[in-house]
């Protein structure tokens, strides 16, 4: 899976492909994450990127022509779909992650400031996408968010030692509490049925112990997935 | 406001802030970032935070004694609050980040692999907070997500350059379509409305734009702000 990012800020997402998982998944060439920076496509000697809202109001809006181009400049695969990182967007879900681990590239438009010329939305015509209905600084994290998400469904990316199998969303439910070593600690014990090696009472313990976690933390998750028991 | 974050991967943390306007922000003592590994509060010669599930399943759980003594350990001001990032959380939101702007303090719980041993949510009992329905490999950038999102609420951290008034979410409504120079361009114009002048009709248009884009985008949101009308 390549990955290719326009953004402003090229460091925040190189710097964070440098660690952890992310790193082993480019490391081990199951995901490829290349930076294009819109200012690099810039004209004027100042290598401008923004300008003052027509119409008035404070912030800086990113200029189309330096956005577009970079684009347009972005080596296109076979299998390949366009996002933009906005608050506007739909809101990211474990789903759409899904979905979109089956292209061979992602595109995808980070912005900064006040948000994009809206002449680039018309143009470019990404899909649009979201983390949450809070706004941040800019869609680099989004965009760090969607990457990471992503590249944990792709074959490769986990080992044995983690996996997407059994994670909250998974099945609509959140996920079961989990429990290590110590078997006692500070006086908490783990629960006894864990211990027995009994595997289907252990299932049944998780599964239920799923519903009435998702029913108490998140009621909307929960009347969606009894909808379609 | 002081963020400390516990990790066992405080270069995530520490490499994002050294860039764009959370660097400025830091500069500017306006926030402080201070990591703390529970790695370090291990006390075998491995340094091992996780071990395998009770009960069985893939994965490892991060163990509770060496995020419990971190936890403990970290200084605590008054008006403090502590967060564990986890996808079982309340979905971050606006409102949220408005709230937790009010502390001056966050503690920040993020976890990695499989999760969190539920004795740690029992025995800190944090406010557990999402930052969507995805689930990634750690609670780094939900830290990350949640840290700038609250930042940008503080006086001193976004400059006249920049404003969250305007926002999307700020009034329950998504962000109207934002016009930067130049007037013209690939045929695409700048709306008349944007160029006259008349501040009275820039506001009416604009109002207009975000029902119009709020009720196409996000129906959800838009039965939300009608319901309060």
């Amino acid at each position: 899976m390549r990955f290719d990012v326009l953004t402003l800020f090229p460091e925040l997402i190189q710097s964070h492909m440098g660690f952890s998982i992310m790193k082993r998944a480019s490391d081990d060439g199951v995901i490829e994450v290349v930076t294009h920076n819109p200012r690099d496509y810039t004209h004027d000697k100042h290598r401008k990127v923004d300008d003052t809202p027509f119409g008035g109001g404070v912030g800086m809006v990113l200029m189309p022509q330096p956005y577009v181009d970079c684009y347009e400049n972005v080596s296109r695969l076979e299998n390949s779909v366009t996002i933009m990182m906005t608050p506007q967007g739909e809101p990211l879900t474990d789903g759409i992650s899904n979905e979109l681990a089956q292209y061979k590239q992602i595109i995808i438009l980070c912005g900064h400031y006040e948000g994009f010329d809206e002449r680039i939305r018309e143009i470019i015509k990404p899909r649009e996408i979201s983390v949450g209905d809070f706004v941040l600084t800019g869609g680099e994290l989004p965009a760090l968010c969607l990457i990471d998400s992503v590249s944990r469904k792709l074959d490769g990316t986990l080992g044995k030692i983690e996996s997407a199998h059994d994670d909250s969303f998974s099945d609509g439910l959140l996920e079961y509490p989990q429990y290590t070593k110590p078997r006692v600690y500070r006086g908490l014990e783990v629960p006894e049925v864990l211990l027995n090696g009994n595997h289907k009472m252990i299932e049944e313990y998780r599964k239920e112990q799923k519903i009435i976690r998702t029913k108490q933390k998140r009621p909307d998750l929960y009347e969606k997935w009894k909808n379609k028991q």
